[in-house]
């Protein structure tokens, strides 16, 4: 289940990454290349913290997802490029569920719920903030008209106190809703 | 001790990159999250590198020095945020803490001294690198009209040399005066 | 063998940073810093995904290569800095050794081939991403006109089926000439 979740939001990441690939013209290996370092970044950090082999090169499942979201950008939906709000709107997505995977993970390897809640943090921030600063544009997290990080901090912080509660289950759902 | 010469060296970077962040016109929490990046990235490439949990992950009182210093430069010092003086103050004098304190923690974890030079200047450099990377700036460190880069690393290889030499214990006033 | 062609490769890299560092008009240390950036970036990420200490944090004739690329074209070729030709080049050779001694020393590590190919790629492409993200350019893997990225994974994928198959002996060579 974990493992669906955090496919999820590789996939997220990886559309975003590539509808900035396609708005900057880049070719489709470039628009690859993107999809997968934002999809992938945040989730290095996270287990390179963590002090585990990444994720993203034990399973070679990983790949699909940025290879579907290259696709699905480059073929499907050229005229969605201009738009502002499909990056925006995937953005969100893969930072709510990175936000909640991550502090699990964190959590589920001892950390304490402080630490644990700033990885989970860290972890959904990194890849968005990969791709942006790859490709030359003010990462997203600093723009004053959204405020969709706090959200996801807030969600972050609320999983790592119910945590500590003893409640452990399905809060997943709890976390995503709250964006 | 260590422990103090880090907080105050991740409170300084911080410090420069809320300063940054007003000048970008990030709002308080674009700031804080840069004044956090700024503070630990450093520090946590040098941990990475040794192989150790990055000591901001494990001791949440890390997180108090990037929120001093955002509240510091959000609510008290608004008219300093166009000054570029400042923020070159407050790189230097977190560029020299970090040298010292990287150079040293790299000794201890049984580097040579070569690479635990190394790894100060890399720790040191780290932080400030990611601030300006993320908004969007020429780092600091390639700035011509400024060597401030150079003593600190001469610094880094003094403590490295004093090392060798056995002298093992309070140089660190040495490295931060030699800035 | 394998730290001679590794140490090609920072060497090519490095000259790369240096060429990118002259273009911005830094001076003689930014074009160190950068050199080194560019030439080690790429092995730090691989060898902290593979959970061992840097390489360049270990032998300390890791600084040979960038210190002799920063003076060859600090001194030797003033006039070379305006071309885009040589740096692409250079980028080009840097890639091509990664992509090989990167995806060699993962299946080594005992990855499967699939992650390893990953790794020699990322390898590959990190030194001169990080060269291009630091110094404010688009990153030349992205850039439409040259597509010498794709050759570069093809041999490492290349490799990582011959290994697969049994011959694991000089494909060095293989890989290089594919470019």
């Amino acid at each position: 289940m974990p493992l669906f979740f955090d496919l999820l939001g590789v996939f997220f990441f990886a559309v975003s990454g590539s509808l900035l690939a396609a708005r900057r013209g880049f070719d489709i290996v470039g628009s690859f290349l993107l999809a997968g370092m934002t999809g992938f970044g945040g989730g290095i950090v996270r287990d390179l913290i963590l002090g585990v082999v990444p994720t993203a090169f034990v399973n070679p499942f990983y790949f699909i997802p940025p290879a579907i979201a290259t696709l699905l950008v480059y073929f499907v939906a050229p005229g969605v490029q201009r738009l502002v709000r499909p990056l925006l709107i995937f953005d969100a997505a893969g930072l709510a569920l990175f936000c909640t995977s991550g502090t699990i993970k964190a959590l589920e390897a001892g950390m304490n719920p402080f630490s644990a809640t700033l990885l989970g943090v860290t972890s959904a921030v990194g890849g968005g903030l990969i791709r942006d600063v790859i490709a030359n544009k003010t990462p997203s997290i600093f723009d004053p008209h959204d405020i969709y990080a706090v959200p996801a901090m807030m969600g972050s912080g609320l999983i790592a106190m119910l945590w500590m509660l003893g409640i452990r289950g399905w809060t997943w759902e709890l976390g995503v809703t709250a964006v």
